[in-house]
């Protein structure tokens, strides 16, 4: 593998030591909200691809971002990102090339949790499913395999990484539940969590109204824009004539 | 988008009001038997493909359909249909071009519990995934995401549809489970009915006898019409000889 | 269809009786340890593709494999393999052309249950998960479909098939949990299980250290490899700065 | 296979005989206009999905379509559907359960090519590529498969089918190119083909324009619009400033 | 990776040399016939999945298998196999476990040639190939990727591998052409070389009476047998009346 | 869509203007390498995901990326960023989240061409295969479809995207032929030039000693590093009777 020393450092076996990461109460709060409010509150950015689903049902998470870029078919970076995790983070794993390999399992899951790790997200394989959710330790993945991985060759770890589609770089904040995952910037994280607080409110108040029975149509007073696109009702008698049945 | 009027009519925009539906008594008996042999009872037809799936697992129920043709990336139209279910219905969903987006989450479920509608099948995405099985509300989709659509254009309420491969019309019976979902024209509901509850007969006979550790081979009278097709049955042994092993 | 008697049988049609099965201590240590460990432990081979999943989560289970090639879209060789199984065995169904039609559902689970067999891969459909998930009968299948097969064309029972792309011989340990399934050579099962235990006891004193804090890199003792590979840490403001950031 | 008799008629083994059929003028009118203007053309309606693509590239043409329905693996009732052929027709076949087997080859395009048939759009598979493609006979499938099929069960011809996720009823008009394939209901051609005809003259206008180096923001006035949704142009200093880089 | 010693040789790491090989006329034979021909005349057997197709089309070949089972993203054994080629042989390579990486390219093809060998199947990814293409090398893949491979793990050289999901055997014959690969026993080769001739007679004799313009309905005497299944005729008119349209 | 305004810009709806682009010969020469060349030069990194495939084969090139982020289903983005686009530029598109819809065809073709642009990379679908393709304008896309898209929804040229799992930014080249497209960074093209150069001599003498019937094994003195892996030659008949066969 050819060797490009950009700026004097090398392209792949890199550790960045010591990442700012986004704030404590933020993380947490996102977490809260789950997926599919904080992408709506963001702007509809940073979700990753539906592909990477969650191994076991009912989880819901939020951690600050460890990025691992890993060798095709090669887990032994994600050992070393281990030693960089605190309480708190969510480790990020994309394979440079595309692998199914089964790279994490149970023991670097227990390593993980011992070092408080919120979860994982892998655009690759996992193994010991079971286990894991025994464990209670939730994984985002691409695909489920027994498939085993070699130690061999170097990544890096905290560098930014594109992970199922959206680029990730270390302490932003990984939001993670049954509908998928989401990445929020670490800059953009506390206008984010506010912006998810006002729009569950409104969601509440919403519920409660469908939950009353009112319409959609009238709780979001659509009916006169309906009209003007040219909405048109007709009788199903009607109906049937005019296409001669 | 050109508008061709046939019959005086637009070909989008259109909501059909007052269809008539399966009886109430026939869309619960089909409910009752299930996707696979309300399909084996109806001549193996009308199973959308297996790619729509259920979002959780363990639920079981039919429904009358309303349909709603959307475009893509775009649910508003479903807030329109809404309004035209009632207690017993079924949202039959299908876009115009293909979608992954997340078209029908929590709130829309709460309107739909709200007017007694059963469920949801879309040919496309859904999310929430979490609140829609705590709320015990079942859909079957192609898709998890929790990408949000639109509200721009129009589309048609109670217009036949093809969802899941399936031609659907409004007031047909769809029933689904967690084998996938199957869709009996209106006017064979009862024929069906009748069909299916034939067939399980004979099966729950059969299953007694399949317990009780008699063959396939001498409940179902296979044998002789093995052994006519050629069937050779060879000891072990005799097979390793013959192959040279 | 053209038949080739090659040696004197039918090329299909053929049931063998009266194959070796691997031991019965064997089979059960087998499915004890799980497949990641039993694929790790014979030398990462023979682990089927991932496309083969549960139809249903929790199941571990370990079983002496009865063999049967079908035509696609015909389930009739079933029934006549029903009669060949034994306790403890385990069924494994190919089609020699693509097919994900529901091979199988209820009614043969309740035949091969009274005769104690404990499960079943098939590289095809399989239908009534919500009965066999009642009924504790765990399926290993490529697809969920409740359209049906025919009985009409002949197979073969016991000859080796390549089912999820691994040969299977009949009597071959299959041992299948929520990772997959993988296939263990009558001939070297019993190796296989005692290298799978020397595994597990490694992994459980890896796990205890793990768990107390202890990492991957001190328990393996990576740091002197990593660093002669050229593995290099750098603190976040020099990266930020060598980037030009 | 339960036969329900509805209005005195088989469900499966009819053969319809001396349906109407659109124009043939109209019919090559369309044709010449290729898929993606006609599709357009026709209110963005009746696309297949891409999953059906053409075996060789190259080919243009339309047709009335002779609809057949086939049991999965079967093609038994394409070899009743030739007789019912006439020059000018198109012939549109889907299995009533998913199978990608090759139920087409050369020996049937043969027997079309005699009767005038244009082409085939099949939702499976087919084969003897080489051999069509150096016949000029072109066809759009889901998949090439060498995998033959029966001549066991009836299927219908001539019946409306949902053909690439699109109704088709025989007699209405097939266009397939490179880009895939498009239905026209019969009722519907004449005016499609209008639409057609001006959509094109003003494309041919715009091509002109664009080749001269108009840009499409001036000659579809969509400045202001732009402008209006807040559209913001950044000079590449600016902006990097503005993102601290 | 655990080695057990079976037989006292190891299970990854050998090479078979001077394995016997299908006799080259019958081999030439085979490839004359085509993929379609040679799998029907064996009774529809050893097709391989539809998925691995031909990276250029029109390319109709055969040649004797040197089988190379390859580590995931590991190219190093097919160096190895080149020297266990002659003239006439098929590489035929496949992963111990999925890879879609770019085992293959111009330098081996190159060499390759220079040996004789007709062409390469592969279960896994290829490269160059605008060059393979232009140097009339053949090759059936799962994938094109640009994706390199490393040379660090041993495999094996002509011991049975499965690819596509069909058992490889050195000296089997292996046909592709654009409608696939199938794969020829040795011991089988000449007899389905004979029983291809005859098919292939009698559909030369087909294909002119159907470009004459008689129908597979009397050409195949199928009249009888359908009206016997039950085919019903219906005039458009009476049917539309049935319906009730 | 909420909108964040992080130091003071919209988060969409920006056109950054003038930005750098690496010097034309290198973009050139780095063109005539090809892709897998490129990418092995470069330390394999910057290939896009494989599922991003030739519209047409046989076309070789490179240019300077213009980036288009735009919404699902609506290209609109598109018209805007022919405006910035300079001879040598290379257009590469990707939705913000996942659409197959026809976001490009003839009409934008020509007004690219008549700026001289050398071609598009899009992570969604293409349409008017036939004419872009009689053009010479070569498009590299996930999927052919003739479905429209809108003109409604804002986007943003020339910010950072993700592409094929790739981050592009403007400026950096793209190199796209048969075999996929990878993309390298603007500050690395010239260094990655000059290593692409120097593989391709190394593999030019390569070529030459294959072609003239040297081994792998030999002109990359791979034989003492394989026995020393354990690499073990065995006879044909030692096998079989090592194996019992």
């Amino acid at each position: 593998m050819t060797q490009l020393p950009p700026n004097g450092l090398p392209r792949t076996g890199l550790v960045i030591t010591g990442h700012p990461r986004a704030e404590d109460a933020v993380r947490d709060g996102l977490g809260a909200h789950g997926v599919a409010t904080v992408h709506e509150a963001q702007g509809r950015t940073g979700l990753m691809v539906s592909s990477l689903s969650p191994i076991w049902r009912g989880a819901r998470t939020s951690g600050t971002a460890v990025t691992v870029s890993v060798p095709p078919g090669d887990n032994w970076m994600i050992h070393v990102a281990v030693e960089q995790c605190r309480p708190g983070d969510f480790l990020v794993v994309a394979p440079t090339s595309p692998s199914d390999a089964g790279y994490f399992g149970e023991l670097l899951a227990t390593s993980l949790s011992a070092r408080g790790v919120r979860g994982l997200v892998i655009d690759a394989g996992c193994r010991d499913v079971a286990e894991l959710q025994a464990m209670g330790f939730p994984v985002w993945s691409r695909a489920i395999s027994a498939e085993g991985t070699v130690k061999e060759t170097l990544g890096s770890v905290n560098v930014p990484i594109v992970c199922g589609g959206r680029l990730v770089e270390p302490g932003d904040v990984v939001v993670a539940d049954d509908d998928g995952v989401v990445v929020v910037r670490r800059a953009d994280a506390a206008a984010v969590l506010e912006a998810s607080r006002a729009r569950e409110e409104r969601e509440a108040s919403l519920r409660e109204r469908y939950a009353a029975g009112e319409l959609g149509l009238d709780v979001n007073a659509m009916r006169e824009r309906l009209q003007r696109k040219g909405l048109t009702y007709v009788g199903y008698d009607a109906w049937l004539t005019a296409m001669g049945r």
